[in-house]
């Protein structure tokens, strides 16, 4: 197993790491703070992708003046329950984490709570924050627009993103509901290991180049993703979009600039984040013995495969949480080797 | 084109012969109204078999008792922008009605609106409550749990329902966002149509009763609808639930009662309610330019089939509505029959 061999950190040692290579990056230490808080949480979750491993994109736009280092988000109240974050191209989970505490600051008076940020840059899984809210007993929903590489269904060109959606559903016993998902049917990379094993992919996974459902990953990798459901993850990518960029006065569709093809450029994207303070709807014995009935409940279907028992969306993570808390969490040596050169800048 | 050669009846005549109907199953004249609101705009948007045609289901419940008749639902205040609606068993969309009212109602004071509804029944499609909200000005969020017909990913019995999820985001000059979808690739009646026409289906529709993928249709209909996406919509349905039926505390999973075998039991479905008032986060003119280039960006992209362009979510069911509107609503000889038989109880 991959964990067992990889250098592993503790976990503080790995916060503080990351957050004084942010402080490298230019960022004040509060900020740093926030957005390690977001991205230590991903790899504690196992998501190494979306973990500290990103202050490498995230460095290369904070050094080519892309995102803000010094940016500060600024609060402005649209009405007694929403809240609008001015993200001043400021690094995303720094946008994120200002949009979720005004969010549970909100929903924690009023019972819900919306808040549409702008202005913003990617933003990390968004685990971290169902967690994070979770913890807190706020159930969430929350997502974020995304550079465009999704062809509308019965279209031929990019113009939407592979946008991310999640929910968090807490349970007072820790074990809370979450879910993190984009709206394609495989990521990029699978479709990239099918090439690299010459092997053909479903027909549901990508299009090529003219729009048509393809198994040759190669046409793939230079055509679209496919979303899940044909028209129906085509349609829910769409009100992600309307959520995080249209209502929210950031970019959307193609007007949000590419992370790749202007590395310099602000993207301008949006998210939004819906909060409910679960403890306005019954008492925390009545919600931990309903979530502990729902997951029994799932947990008690027949697997058809013996060695898969059924699981509920979150348990993969929190499990994951539980052993990288005990053992360290594993540390790829690329993200180590730029953790430390960019800490070293204030050392 | 069906619509030609199939009676029809002006909406308004529809609406009037729909609410004699209901009111000759014991409802009052204003709960009448309530359900065919609800019931004639899914006939409006051609969405027949979620419109008026209840009224054979809805009428075999209503007479066994299995829905309440004369139930009022009552709303009680948890929060100040949470309501949660007992629905004490009365019809569906008379539940789901009171709910989006309050749900507006709130969303007008605070900006953003949750309500939770309980012990209700089948609440019709959802791009009709969506439509009401956006006509007014309000983004939506609405779901509502089902009777149990899905799978748990990896589990072989159905422990979970198909649960409809609705979007719905305002134009200001009708052209309205939405998407009303549920959970499965498709729906139980695209097998049978297989079946009929004897054709194997995609391995992705259905599993057969040991929750095998199968492309037969006949073992397909024995087992059980696959979500879209996989584990995404496995935990798409469950977030639904969650909202609709765990928080609100209604029934959820399996302890939601069939409609088939307990037809003469309270269903204890739930719902939930998110209403956004879209005036508080720009102007109508910013709102209708940005959702007028929001589509204009999908309509543009090259179609793969030219006969076939791109659509944007809403856009089918609202050119039916203005069709309907002016040729008249096709209703069906059963269906017509059903509601001169209740209506006349009442003549």
């Amino acid at each position: 197993m991959q964990h067992k061999t990889e250098p592993t950190l503790a976990v503080e040692e790995l916060r503080q790491l990351g957050c004084q290579a942010f402080q490298g990056l230019g960022l004040t230490q509060e900020a740093a703070e926030h957005v390690c808080e977001v991205l230590v949480l991903a790899d504690l979750f196992g998501l190494t992708t979306h973990g500290l491993s990103r202050v490498e994109s995230y460095g290369e736009r904070l050094q080519s003046g892309g995102i803000s280092a010094s940016a500060e988000p600024a609060v402005e109240t649209l009405a007694p329950a929403i809240a609008r974050v001015e993200g001043h191209n400021a690094v995303g989970p720094l946008v994120g984490m200002t949009a979720l505490e005004v969010g549970m600051k909100i929903a924690r008076q009023f019972g819900i709570g919306l808040v549409l940020a702008r202005g913003s840059n990617h933003f990390g899984p968004i685990s971290p924050y169902s967690y994070i809210a979770a913890e807190q007993g706020f159930a969430s929903i929350i997502g974020s627009n995304a550079t465009t590489t999704i062809a509308p269904s019965g279209g031929s060109d990019a113009r939407l993103g592979n946008s991310p959606l999640g929910f968090g559903v807490p349970n007072p016993n820790g074990n809370h509901f979450m879910l993190d998902m984009a709206m394609s049917v495989v990521a990029r990379a699978k479709i990239r290991n099918a090439l690299a094993r010459q092997e053909t992919i479903p027909d549901n996974w990508a299009t090529d180049a003219n729009g048509r459902p393809t198994t040759d990953p190669r046409a793939a990798l230079d055509g679209f993703l496919l979303p899940i459901g044909g028209h129906k993850g085509y349609g829910l990518a769409l009100v992600v979009d309307l959520l995080a960029g249209l209502l929210s006065n950031a970019a959307y569709l193609t007007h949000v600039k590419s992370w790749v093809d202007a590395p310099d450029e602000p993207q301008n994207l949006g998210h939004f984040f819906i909060l409910i303070d679960t403890a306005r709807l019954g008492s925390t014995a009545w919600l931990k013995e309903r979530m502990i009935d729902f997951a029994d409940i799932l947990h008690q279907s027949p697997a058809v495969d013996p060695a898969s028992p059924v699981i509920v969306p979150g348990e993969i993570e929190l499990k994951k949480m539980r052993r990288h808390l005990q053992e360290g969490v594993p540390v790829e040596a690329a993200t180590r080797q730029l953790l430390d050169q960019y800490a070293n800048r204030v050392a």
